[in-house]
């Protein structure tokens, strides 16, 4: 019994989940157990390495998988996106900038576009675009985003693509990690869900040992949108973007002091800080991006075995009524 | 065809749907039109005031209906609580702010005790407090709250109330507004949903008709947390609730900008601006308290006649497999 939905027709796909093409955690192996489990993997292109790109692609072995880029960050490295079209992606996602002129690019290479979106405006940029799927992305995700909650936006823009472009499918992101919040998402008008911090908690993710346990011991109220990670590490993201970490020490000593870390001599001190503890695992000196969806992570299994679990969850709460759901936008 | 929960057994209620008792918006008319709708209608207690208390009360003639307060200010007129009492209420809720020792003088009196909570700590103080039921409210919401999403605190609660107070009911309120939401809020693990925008969008709510029309004109990208409107009315509110509003002129000309907007001269003269805006119904010059579900709200009609979309919205999403939910927590 499968849980079929536009999105799963669309791709060719078992599962209606796809994983969040997380920047440096969703590698080749994360992704291509995704998509071995019937859901489909996005490696994380993040700010934009190639010979990480090239390696985690080799790690994806012959697995079909996609790839999600950073907008406004890979504007500044254009080429890297023909690198990864060469691999013939099942997908590529544009987050968080300007989709122009790599909406194009990515629709001529035959590769479908999906795009993430945080409010209205971004959603209508995104039909402009050509999007063939557009992830509506709540504020309770982990990492970047804007304010919006996943509740609320996703169901509008499924209104607005019902008279606007019925075609494009809709993906909810932000706060789910298991069957219940893959279920409400189907609820409010998703085809699918694009899964972040449930497999960043995973086996197969590139994540230190010692985040993951902490993500298990947190409580959803353990989580903050801030900048101060971005500060620190002197990356310009562009207004409005924030993003949601743990409450970390080392968070919550610069949350509201901003201004004082971007000083000189404070940010090298500061940005070595938070780099190197993130390089052994460091959990209290370095931001953790991680979303509320830690509230719902128990312990951490192949990213496989999760994936079945949340499916059987979903069809379990839909009463088995599954396909009661195809169109019901 | 019903939505049977435990919430409607419980209550002896017809569908899972409590009005939210917001202040000077849920009257006596508003909530008895809820209640013979099928749902439950709760009076909005405020900042409690002892005659608007009484006539709205009134208003609502023979309907079984309950009340709700801002616990904190409640602590500085306690006897409001005797008042209500003596109407023998059908419920009574109790939001921000210390729950002793109202929580016992309500379980006293008889009445289902109903605790709205914003976080971990206050879910678990709520039971604690013997709540009968308690309502997960995410910062989705209009008006007060603090920053916690619908879509993780309701599952995280769920779980915690079936380790820990499994006889304790559980609604979800914040971004719900159409059936969508509601049956979302069911496969999060909630009992039933308290419902304010779509209710304070309503006919009968007393809320300025150009308020109402500001709403229907609105998207979810149009509000706002914040606690402009509190410190411009010299209402001290405690950390660390804020409130959600629209983005009116007043409110992001001050947003940001709060510690000058306290200055003795500038909040006498905006406060006077706020309160007179207010009553004449001057969207522009005050603060219009509703949520992220302005989204979804594209008309002003009778609450019944709201309540009862809802209800069917959610039905033909539940494939009429509805009492499947019934413990599937």
């Amino acid at each position: 019994m499968a849980l079929r939905t536009r999105l799963t027709d669309r791709l060719g796909i078992e599962h209606p989940i796809l994983l969040a093409p997380m920047g440096s955690a969703s590698g080749g192996r994360l992704a291509a157990a995704v998509t071995a489990a019937g859901g489909l993997g996005l490696i994380g292109g993040g700010y934009g390495d190639a010979d990480w790109l090239e390696r985690e692609f080799a790690q994806a072995g012959n697995a079909r998988v996609g790839c999600g880029f950073i907008t406004w960050s890979l504007a500044r490295k254009p080429h890297l996106l023909d690198q990864v079209l060469l691999r013939s992606p099942a997908a590529i996602m544009l987050s968080f900038g300007a989709l122009r002129p790599f909406a194009q690019i990515v629709k001529t290479a035959g590769a479908p576009l999906i795009c993430q979106v945080q409010t209205m405006a971004h959603a209508r940029e995104a039909v402009e675009a050509g999007a063939d799927i557009i992830v509506a992305q709540g504020a309770e995700a982990g990492g970047h985003g804007v304010s919006r909650a996943t509740l609320t936006i996703v169901p509008e823009i499924a209104d607005y693509l019902a008279r606007s472009a019925p075609a494009t499918l809709l993906l909810a992101a932000g706060g789910i990690a298991d069957g219940r919040g893959l279920g409400a998402a189907l609820m409010l008008g998703a085809d699918g869900v694009l899964i972040g911090s449930r497999f960043w908690a995973s086996e197969e993710a590139l994540v230190p040992e010692s985040f993951k346990a902490a993500a298990v011991a947190a409580s959803g109220d353990d989580t903050i949108r801030t900048t101060v990670v971005d500060v620190a590490r002197k990356i310009d993201w562009p207004q409005p973007f924030t993003a949601r970490v743990m409450k970390t020490r080392f968070t919550m000593q610069w949350h509201g002091r901003e201004t004082e870390l971007a000083e000189p001599a404070v940010v090298e001190r500061e940005m070595e800080r938070c780099l190197d503890a993130a390089t052994r695992g460091d959990v209290d000196n370095t931001g953790v991006f991680v979303g509320e969806a830690v509230a719902l992570i128990r312990d951490i299994r192949p990213a496989g075995v999760i994936l079945r679990q949340i499916v059987r969850e979903a069809e379990e709460l839909l009463g088995r009524k599954a396909p009661s759901f195809l169109g019901a936008r």
